[in-house]
């Protein structure tokens, strides 16, 4: 068994909120990450996935193929956008990281074909990360 | 003559968009940037000064003086803000990485003393940064 | 179940000395990281924790509540420290990178309430990192 | 249990290539990674190993005899070699990412002493990594 | 005056080799980095364009018209390419570090429009870069 | 003209402390980094030589030539020592981040020849650097 990881990166606006709380509410457990004109992150995605190399070509997957997925699957949804108001697989989710990586995970395990998803890690800045294994 | 840079980060978000054009036209020439719902950024933020070293500490500066300096003018008005709709000294101004790199300057100049500052350097992304040597 | 990294980051200076050897098996063994007059990294730590996002927040832990956590607790006590020295809950322990992941998780292990510690991983440089998993 | 992981580097040569394949086959597959002139890369070694701490030094292994070893089995048979064409334990092996994790671990497998070899983690690029724990 | 700077990579093979001299005087000047078969590297390119920013876009140059520029003028001739082999703009010069920062400014000047190109880095590993500027 | 900088590093302790000061004083001024047990820091030192490439081999400096140079002249006597007490060339010098850069210069400079030093750049932490150009 062996493991590969590719890493894609992408750039959006969130807030941490949750709408059944008063604006007060919000403020007072997430403070200035619940802004109400929203702030943003260059955020860094590793895909990992694990498997058997095929014996004819050494790969477990082809890397750019898992490139072209990625980015089908979950950047174009993702890239440039609002976390809070555009991305329809986030619909009632507050965008935690760990809420963000979770549902990263629910979108590409469908798509993973040949090899088992692993884990997604997601940093949201260079000093915080979460990690979703499927369990 | 000595250099000492000091490296701070804040995370924001904005949109590159020119208030005097129509949507249509800020689409075609920002593309993704200009997504009306921003996208937002991990910044990195270098600023360096320029002097000799005090002969009796060494410094050209106390760098925490310089880092809590940088975060009172500066970052306490960027960090986890909305670039184009709440900082007072971004009024008027397209929020690109060159025009950030160059108010944070004009910010920063008139509390610089002791020394002189050098550039202010500003990575939106890894990939793309500007800088601004006040000339 | 879900994993959170938090990135912190400490400078100490240390030496690798066994107290109950003389110093030419201290040099024999150690090498110049036994150096009489110490010298000294900068320690980047990662603490991992693991739980269930909380619905209501999105989050496992607050990630500003984990790092005071890890500053009151851990970093207060080693930053600009000299391990062999300074600090009491390394008293009579090498500070080998090991020995300080361990005794850097038997610290926190008692103030993680709400999730689980899952791993400490330090990095004494960017070639060297140690790893505990409490086990 | 502890863990300590060293890192290393090696600069090489290679291309994705199936000998029993048509060079039109190896492109169609391959794309430009088969260029039969070759390409090459910056490769970061990441060897972790795992064992209890000896409690007269500290250490699981010392680090520099880790590096030494590491050296003398894998690098001075990979730096600035064509994987291709000179590597003795490559020989018959596509050198993709995920079976150079996997020849490199076998390698050092025998000469691990005293603790034992838990991870080889080889990234071809920034973006790219393997991981092989011997199962 | 403001500097915008544009980071992009590529992957290739290469080795220093003057074709003039022995195989034996090669060996003795360039050591490994003569290897007959070949080595490579994961190369890191900085450029650096120059100017004032439009005030109508805030921008000196349009950062994605800039990198598809360097990628259709320079990354599509070097990327998973042989430098010492394949590159018309190579012909004739021994790819170290610092020739191939200068080849790549000479193909990129003449299609700089609107800014001025200031700098060429380009980074062979973490360790080495050569920077041009034209003089 | 071109550039090429070799990147190297060291670890070493020391403290911030004017000798002709009270231990009130140094705390005054210094704060935490001039705890009288020392700390330390993993310098990373860039050293930039300026020149023509030679056309017989394409470059301004062999870079192993340079890395054994600084090795020899520079890090053999910085790297696990410390720089309060063990330095020769730092005797009555206060160890800050711009004095070590500047005396780091002044022993290298009359040791390049065949081109000429430019810059050293030594990087204390990764948020402070220094930077020396000889005038």
């Amino acid at each position: 068994m062996l493991y590969i990881t590719r890493k894609e990166h992408f750039n959006a606006a969130h807030r941490l909120f949750n709408a059944s709380w008063s604006d007060n509410e919000n403020e007072t457990v997430f403070g200035k990450c619940s802004n109400k004109n929203f702030h943003g992150h260059n955020y860094n995605l590793f895909v990992t996935v694990k498997g058997e190399p095929d014996p004819e070509t050494g790969l477990i997957v082809n890397a750019k193929h898992l490139s072209t997925l990625i980015k089908d699957v979950v950047l174009d949804n993702l890239d440039h956008k609002n976390l809070n108001l555009e991305v329809a697989f986030l619909t009632g989710i507050i965008p935690s990281t760990e809420n963000l990586a979770k549902a990263i995970w629910n979108e590409l395990k469908p798509h993973i074909t040949g090899c088992r998803l692993h884990c997604v890690r997601l940093f949201e800045t260079e000093n915080i990360f979460a990690e979703y294994y499927g369990e």
